[in-house]
């Protein structure tokens, strides 16, 4: 099932090129503040999966160009992830570590923006902002110390997910912290839906441009590994959001830019890239002089 | 004002060494899950004052020691921690860099605890847990692009918390993750209750030893320097945390320990220490060779 979130808070199941309205079913208020509607779904989903599938076999069906589609997950209680996690990035980034000897890193809530909300680059003149592709994983339980071994058991689907960042050398959480910084969408593809996430294609375009082709098969912490390990230091939570990690290909995005990402079995969309007036900070307005990172 | 959370979601206002609870009059279930009821209080607190206060002035006293009290904002949108804030600070951990040029980094919502709940330390063999003892800061109104002028309209009040860490040279926020590794409370008191709050004396003891000793006025980048820069880079909700940085006297707690904190005006609180089972990873099991980072 491909669940999304649109015009406002509403819920709907994707079929085809179609949306049909399932809000009612899901036990959703769409005007709810804070928006955490969706993450009470992600963890009752299994009792209200009949009542859902029944309402989107009986209810109308719109064109899906015909919504605004919205981030499916607005308020989790985090979002992690791993810092490269393929070895190729690694190599182009001239990283001495792996999201294997480094651990994870959060992105905050209010970073996330949906496939119909552009990319506002932040006013921090002489600084690139790089795409990053990424499988997003949607947790579908609470959960403390899965085995690897279990972790299909707490996934509840996977979403295309951008980490968008700002390049430089100060602290790496606040260079991708910015509103809109974590495009995610265009829906939430269920595990049943999407298969063998180990195994999956994604892509990203900059217009024409591809800039990113890889298969999750190349994670250097695989999918059971992300989860072992996030699990062995913080309670999961329905809706909580990984970020897997980017492979190679990364590269600035300018005002103007269509940025389109696909993953096999899961989705694509296409967000815009605007130039915005705010995100001066002291911080990027210092002329830092920035560590240079050795291995030892 | 001091508005406390207890025994199971309630909240209830402080008077010297009782409690009087007024859930009712905040419109909070303390049931509710995911648990938001505060982030809403906080939004609409100018509202419901009037009632709050009335209800804290009709309802019964309660020995606060009879209470079981809970971490305040359990499920904010974010918890945004600064690095290296005080001087004396980045001299002990010979940091080269400041708050002021390396920006912020986040906490999980998931390592939130209270003043009754443990810090369990992870079975980590060979890496030591420190305490930092940090004003935080509750943002109260939903923000972006405030000037450090306005800074005191967007605060609703402060307390203590801890910031534990697993000292190494893995990512920052993976070491700061834990469950339990942030400690909040013992309730939030508002800031009409606090009065200055660039000029507070803050202290942390681990048994009777005093670790830390400090004032909020040797702040690197001081509260209105953090919520400009923070609001710069992200919109703010009511219920964020800031957690301001930690000054000198960091050191190692373990089992058995209990470490107390104390701020001027806000309370304090003392939290035990326990040595947990679980938290091993991957990541901390590499003997991992850490980059060594200096200055150019």
């Amino acid at each position: 099932m491909k669940i999304a979130r649109f015009d406002g808070g509403r819920i709907g199941v994707v079929l085809g090129d179609e949306i049909v309205e399932v809000t009612e079913a899901c036990g959703i208020a769409p005007g709810e503040w804070p928006p955490v509607g969706p993450v009470r779904l992600i963890r009752d989903f299994a009792e209200l999966r009949p009542a859902i599938e029944a309402a989107a076999a009986a209810g109308e069906r719109l064109p899906l160009a015909s919504v605004r589609l919205e981030t499916p997950v607005p308020w989790p209680n985090k979002i992690i992830a791993y810092p490269v996690n393929y070895h190729a990035h690694g190599k182009e980034m001239q990283a001495g570590y792996r999201a294997t000897n480094q651990g994870f890193f959060l992105k905050p809530n209010s970073s996330l923006s949906g496939p119909a909300d552009p990319v506002v680059l932040p006013n921090v003149p002489g600084r690139e902002v790089h795409h990053e592709a990424e499988l997003g994983i949607i947790i579908g339980r609470t959960a403390r110390g899965v085995k690897r071994e279990d972790w299909k058991d707490y996934v509840f689907g996977y979403a295309c997910l951008m980490d968008m960042v700002v390049r430089g050398r100060e602290e790496r959480v606040f260079r991708k912290a910015y509103d809109s910084f974590c495009p995610v969408g265009p829906w939430i593809a269920t595990a049943d839906e999407v298969g063998d996430a180990e195994q999956l294609d994604f892509k990203l375009w900059v217009g024409d441009e591809l800039r990113q082709s890889a298969n999750t098969r190349d994670l250097v912490l695989d999918i059971p590994g992300m989860i072992e390990t996030a699990s062995a230091v913080m309670t999961l939570q329905p809706g909580d959001i990984i970020a897997s990690g980017t492979p190679e290909g990364v590269g600035p995005i300018v005002d103007g830019d269509k940025v389109r990402i696909w993953i096999e079995n899961v989705g694509e969309m296409t967000v815009d890239v605007v130039q915005g007036s705010e995100g001066a900070t002291e911080v990027f307005a210092q002329a830092y002089v920035p560590p240079i990172i050795k291995q030892n």
